[in-house]
């Protein structure tokens, strides 16, 4: 009998070579007994379809993926497991030896992260053997989908917030305490200034920031006493919640106790009504130098609003609606075989057709350096003068390519990269459509495909 | 100048107590300088709202929270980064001390793994010295939320494919790779049948199943050749998928080609006429003996059209609906302070009262042994005749209480607990609400308090 396992679910991060769909391995084992396992591979990781409302995607996950590809591995107790398993009924042992050694050793190319991209473009380029290629895509998919939808979203929300500074604040509501960390991350990237999460800060370096719960609010005999005694402990960051109450009673308090420079969170209500109301009650009372930070299931619709409306905050706290990527939770992210062995695949079922070949993508801009269009081509194509390719190195023969971006270089780029995007491409609700063609070379090789099929 | 970090985000078992919001360590902190140390505080875990469409939740991902906040601590590296952060300046060395050795020494009462439960229900009650409960909320929060929003879904699911048996797809659309390991586990204990997961089926001693995909397929100078090679290597766990190039005529030939009691696999177009079609094929070609699976985005409303259609599938492969809770992938879970030192907390933020004390739920069964009502009442009130307590000891001065309910008991009772839904509850779509009561005391401190604040 097997003993009951431990309740623990934390991956190792030295063994992640069976966080994958079984068959990926089934496929691997299949193209070795089959004597393919030399065969050369390229996959592509695209986006089918933009989410609703959607005009852009921020790609990113791509430094975390690489990381974690040059080292995937399967450790010794899950190669043991895996022997016993029926679904591997037949493997000779040479199988399971092979797996104890199993690395991956492609090339692979990639936009780097931050960059602004659409559907059918493709955003990693994977070329390895055909084993080590197959058995890469969940991997890859599940550690590139995530970080991408956060990112687009997270964009999305500094378009809506006309300047001011958005604090992430999602780690309670992510799906897991992993997804709280990578979506930190993917927030900062895409711009937003600071995260709550203590150990994405630490981990990232970036800033961490924090106001009080209602629990310390009601911890104390009155809120007056919570307010000062918050404000004698931290006297130079001190954000006081005033809605534990009654909201405006609790800025006129906060307004007599909060510390110079500090501010005031409003969590609940209707924030386009409340906060000129508490900014004239702080006013009134002296403390221009009073912040209002507004929180509570706020979207980019919802700062869109509040921008429109002028209203007196001076800094959001993000949550769930960025970390669920609530309007949109899933991407239509997929890993497809493009080449092997030099010749060109593709797939016809409805509503999923694909490009065969190997591809680099191009981006054109106009006189002012917004992107003006970009061209998907086959990687063997001469480059299209005035273009610039998008993929670039990010590992060879699995190994990282010379130094990889930092997180703030990748947040610059993100940066520049939303300057550079189309007015019409950054409106909320956009009509607008973002160019993208396929080279004749492409469409030639998909069509003599077809007709062969 | 801080070196880069490496991109490596993942978490570290030993040392999770820095994945929390800023705010509980600072206030922790400044319970601890406010001399408010040593107060004993209640909180609670509820869910204020269903999502829509929702009727009922199954409560998942308990076990592995106690397992985790049994050993939650900080790293000698952590406490040495918190102690530089400006967030902190003016803490005694005493402070970070005490972290260095902190550890959760509470109690918890929950409701088992596999509980139905609804809104507004104790779900879990945490009591220990404030700073400790506070410390855990952001913790808690994010390792409960997600496995019972997708125990929710799948329970959904696993009513509306009237007996057919689903299996969990998603690890690729999972909000990262951990959250999909933590949706395989909340798939199986709410009823589906296995995993494609390779390392959550390892991990929890579950089934895993897997198929092929579109790139084996693809790999092979023909679909025929594909599909004869699988046989080869796997006579005895055949699924062909048949829609990479024409459904039908893949159909054709996997009745051909498809080992004795194998499967086919059609993962796209419409299902509810190609499913007919395929079995017709099949059963023409004497292949009574090859079962179908389904896959493409299905959720529990497709699902329903097609056992309502009778539709001839055998198995339900189920993915990006399910992993991501697409429909609501948010949950409004809350983790509020309902008792200090003995008196009662609560709050008063629109749309977010709480009722004060600690509590336990009472459930009422009739005489077919159905779910009758709840009772929310005071954990001190006695027990109501002829009701069930819901809520056990899980951690007793932070160590485990007992033995814990293994994954197969928690999925037993889960399905026994769906069995005892009243049946207008269990429709996709229902207005009915399940009746849940507070006790007359509660009522009566609740409204002491709130003519007292």
């Amino acid at each position: 009998m097997t003993p009951e396992p431990s309740p623990s679910l934390w991956l190792d991060p030295d063994a992640l070579g069976t966080v994958t769909d079984l068959y990926e391995l089934t496929m691997m084992a299949g193209y070795l007994a089959e004597g393919m396992g030399s065969k050369s591979a390229t996959f592509e990781v695209f986006v089918r379809r933009l989410p609703p409302d959607r005009s852009f995607l921020v790609f990113a996950g791509l430094e975390q993926a690489a990381h974690d590809l040059a080292r995937l591995a399967f450790s010794n107790e899950q190669v043991e497991a895996l022997r016993r398993w029926p679904a591997f009924k037949g493997m000779p042992p040479t199988f399971f030896e092979e797996l104890r050694r199993f690395r991956f050793q492609g090339d692979v190319f990639a936009v780097p992260e931050g960059t602004v991209a659409f559907p059918g473009e493709t955003l990693v380029r994977v070329t390895a053997p055909l084993p080590q290629a197959q058995w890469v895509e969940t991997f890859l998919l599940a550690s590139l989908g995530y970080p991408t939808l956060v990112a687009s979203k997270a964009a999305r929300m500094v378009l809506a917030a006309g300047g001011k500074p958005l604090f992430e604040f999602g780690a309670r509501r992510a799906h897991g305490p992993q997804a709280g960390l990578l979506a930190a991350r993917a927030a900062y990237l895409a711009g937003f200034e600071a995260t709550s999460h203590v150990e994405a800060a630490r981990r990232l370096n970036v800033p961490c920031v924090g106001t009080m719960a209602h629990s310390w609010v009601q911890s104390f005999p009155s809120e007056a006493e919570a307010f000062a005694a918050y404000a004698r402990v931290f006297p130079e960051s001190t954000t006081l919640l005033v809605d534990t109450y009654d909201t405006l009673e609790g800025v006129r308090r906060a307004a007599a106790i909060a510390p110079p420079s500090s501010a005031i969170r409003i969590d609940s209500g209707d924030l386009a009504a409340l906060a000129p109301q508490a900014r004239a009650i702080l006013d009134e009372a002296g403390r221009g130098d009073v912040r209002i930070v507004a929180s509570g299931d706020l979207d980019e619709y919802a700062l869109e609003k509040l921008t429109a409306a002028g209203a007196p905050i001076d800094g959001y706290g993000i949550g769930t609606e960025l970390v669920t990527s609530r309007d949109a939770p899933a991407l239509s992210m997929v890993y497809k075989l493009v080449e092997l062995d030099g010749s060109g695949r593709f797939k016809l079922a409805p509503g999923k057709k694909t490009y065969p070949m190997a591809k680099q993508v191009y981006r054109r801009r106009d006189e002012a350096g917004a992107f003006a269009g970009d061209l998907v081509a086959r990687a063997d194509e001469p480059a299209p003068a005035g273009m610039e390719p998008l993929l670039v190195p990010v590992l060879r023969g699995g190994e990282p390519v010379a130094r990889r971006p930092t997180l703030a270089e990748s947040r610059a780029r993100c940066r520049a990269q939303l300057d550079a995007l189309p007015a019409e491409l950054k409106r909320l609700r956009s009509d607008a459509t973002y160019p993208v063609a396929y080279s004749d070379r492409l469409e030639a090789d998909a069509a003599r495909l077809m007709r062969g099929a």
